[in-house]
């Protein structure tokens, strides 16, 4: 951020008064430009048939982590809710149908500035295709799942708790929960590249 | 926004190739400037003593909603986490030393490109004060909530589901749960101005 959108001067960094940290502020307009974190939204799409019990996964074709595998997730838009967001990318990315349940996690991944919200949601039929940004759209039974090529440490972290939640269900005990966490460090692979900010 | 953050070119509205809707962008640089919605998050302290069972609320010194009572809660930063800023709006504008329990709402205000988050809190001593952007500070016990004087439709919203969730408890079930909701239109007193965006 270098010049005012509001008027193109160039910008200076300063603690606005009744402020208490550094902004994009402009000495030509006054015009103050905050910056704040971005919601990622996405959904956890269960098909469960007659003994099947399989998750949908998109294979990514674009950069960051190209061709690793996600959950339909992507950048919330404005005029939207967190809801209508996360069917939205889940029909752009994987062309499904999904009935959206409660919100599954809430994983807040301050280095890269982004809160990534997971629903459950019910795959309704098969009639899913990639959209422009996969490369594949698949399938997985639990001991399918593609541990070692997950794009994002928040997909890891939300297959993770939706398994130990399902264990315990299947046990006896209780409904899917709400899980809050945060994610403090990229996850890498030996030769991929840092997965700062998913699509 | 009508001129490029990063070379100062004057901006277009257009839909960028493989996007689906309009954004600002520049011919000259090629920067696309996305704009996305923006997370507010607070708090509802608790003082819970020997039978007293009162809510912290702030009045506030700014617009909008100057002089209505609001939990604390402001803009999410940067390099934060969720809980991490709801323990800091409520130390800047309530001067209250709170230890943060569960995440109680998620609330769309999709018109005016918001999600606000409030956790639950208990409040750990009686040390509070206005802070630069609240006039007063006060506790509250449930039939004293200055209900035709809240600032914002969330903050409605998320005591109304609060003292519902307490009165369920003291019939013996259960815990505070987690509640999703929308928030569909302004909340507007005769005389007072939108509530567009609580600071």
């Amino acid at each position: 951020m270098k010049f005012c959108s509001e008027c193109a001067h160039p910008l200076t960094v300063a603690i606005p008064e009744g402020d208490n940290r550094p902004r994009y502020v402009c000495t030509h307009c006054g015009t103050i430009h905050y910056q704040n974190p971005k919601l990622v939204i996405g959904s956890i799409p269960v098909w469960q048939r007659e003994g099947e019990f399989k998750i949908l996964l998109c294979k990514r074709a674009i950069e960051p982590r190209y061709g690793y595998w996600t959950l339909p997730a992507g950048f919330m838009e404005n005029e939207e809710t967190t809801e209508q967001a996360a069917v939205r990318e889940t029909e752009e990315e994987a062309g499904a149908n999904v009935r959206l349940g409660k919100l599954f996690t809430l994983l807040n991944v301050a280095h890269v500035h982004q809160v990534h919200l997971f629903y459950l949601a019910e795959l309704l039929d098969l009639d899913f295709a990639a959209g422009i940004e996969s490369l594949d759209v698949r399938l997985f039974a639990e001991d399918e799942i593609p541990w070692d090529d997950l794009a994002f440490p928040t997909i890891r972290t939300t297959l993770e708790l939706f398994f130990a939640d399902r264990a315990r269900i299947r046990e006896g005990g209780g409904d899917y929960g709400f899980h809050g966490g945060d994610v403090t460090r990229p996850m890498r692979s030996a030769d991929g590249p840092a997965p700062e900010q998913p699509d």
